[in-house]
């Protein structure tokens, strides 16, 4: 797809936590503004590791280092998004705009409400992943034609809110616009449900079947669990901050999967979910 | 891979069942053994296809085609290569080998023995699979590489099994043998339970989001949701003649989510699943 030519938009990008995401919005900002500063803040070992794919310009490893930048991206774990949220009153010193990228939104916009008037808070969301998560998978094209969800709140900034939908247009993506409630309770089902269920399921066939059995498996088993290799880190806060919308999108697969265990030597509840799940299936993305 | 050399096992090969397996092994079979005759008996319109892919020589609409066959491979769903066997006695006029491609065995196996001793069954299951069945996706090299196995009861037949082994390693495949029992028991967790699982689950998410939601959808729910384009007529059999295997399989993923469900605030139970979830995915094939 061709570049598309938007002005400078941030003349200090700062990214905090350089995993997948925030290492990947990293290397496609210096692509795109080869005239911005990316400034990342992460751990010693994922800084080098940064500085090596020349990543970012600047690297730090205390948020202090963002004081002047005039767009924060916090892409780390959601609770520790929240945390570094709270402190960046004490931190920016001028105008700016801040997002994060985390998969739950409700907490981070609790929080964005204490923030002073000189910082704007937007929540946004890519939805864009690939098999293996880490600084050393990202790719400056990641975004590339994949949803970017934004979830102004409290009747949003429009002005922070257009800056970021040409920012992350310039990177590839394709940003909409959710409220902050229907973004947590259709994420519960599109992405932190299949992520759990592919979990229990990896873990239950291999307690099952032991590891000799395993190198029996078909290409079934292992695009229906490739989820499986995701870090519990990420995911451990993305549960904790959606427990309440994830709990009942569980139940309703527990029940669904219940329903077909009573119905096995009949097969009529399988006949129809497999034929509703046929039709479902092929209206999802190619 | 190169091609093993084998001497022509058999003069005239019949594939009930040209769907993606029995197209397969017909492709295949043809390659290797240009001098065998191979006869392929399913209904006109996948006759006709077969036709236009040469994947056989001779088409049958009516097992009795089968007559002088010295292979017989049943391809067809579970239930219907049962019925299959029994009518053997009264089509085969010569010593014949049968085996079957059934992603269940018992059943099969329990047909056999009522066999007269002219017939030899033994019962197999070739572990490859595609992200679409039926012959319009057939392949001579689907079992490159790919297990295939054996379930040789009541002591077996050796010749006919050594034979099989030999035909199976032509086409590509690495055949193993294992028991009947414990074939059933280990394929209900590694491929009959990531199937209803992936059905359940695409409907479970279809019917909450809605079709226009499902277009936000990642790689993620499109991976594990692979299966859920499996056709059902296929697996009504399969869940039939596995019941007491996959019931037992079910109530475990069932206890794991509802387990998971329990401990969503704190996430403990999380930390472990994931924990030995990645452990088991790496011992998966590539």
């Amino acid at each position: 797809m061709g570049l598309v030519t938007v002005q400078v938009p941030f003349q200090k990008i700062g990214i905090v936590g350089l995993g997948l995401i925030g290492g990947s919005i990293a290397l496609a900002a210096r692509q795109r503004w080869p005239a911005s500063v990316v400034i990342g803040v992460d751990r010693p070992d994922v800084l080098d590791l940064a500085a090596r794919l020349r990543a970012v310009e600047v690297t730090a490893d205390d948020p202090a280092a963002l004081a002047d930048a005039d767009l924060v991206i916090l892409a780390a774990p959601v609770r520790q998004n929240v945390s570094l949220l709270f402190r960046l009153d004490g931190i920016l010193r001028r105008e700016a705009v801040v997002t994060d990228t985390g998969s739950t939104k409700r907490q981070m916009v609790d929080a964005a409400r204490a923030l002073p008037s000189r910082i704007t808070f937007v929540g946004g969301h890519p939805l864009a992943g690939a098999a293996m998560g880490g600084l050393e998978h990202a790719r400056a094209d990641l975004f590339a034609g994949r949803p970017w969800l934004f979830t102004p709140h409290d009747g949003g900034d429009q002005r922070a809110l257009e800056t970021l939908r040409s920012f992350v247009t310039a990177l590839g993506a394709v940003p909409s616009v959710v409220s902050v409630d229907e973004h947590d309770r259709t994420l519960a089902f599109l992405s932190h449900l299949p992520q759990l269920t592919a979990s229990a399921l990896m873990d239950v066939v291999g307690s099952a079947v032991g590891a000799h059995r395993l190198a029996l498996a078909g290409r079934g088993l292992i695009d229906t669990t490739r989820l499986a290799s995701s870090p519990a880190d990420i995911w451990t806060d993305i549960v904790a901050t959606n427990a309440d919308q994830i709990g009942p999108a569980l139940d309703t697969l527990i029940a669904q999967l219940q329903e077909l265990r009573a119905d096995l030597g009949r097969g009529e509840r399988l006949t129809d979910v497999f034929g509703a799940a046929n039709r479902w299936r092929q209206l999802l993305p190619k």
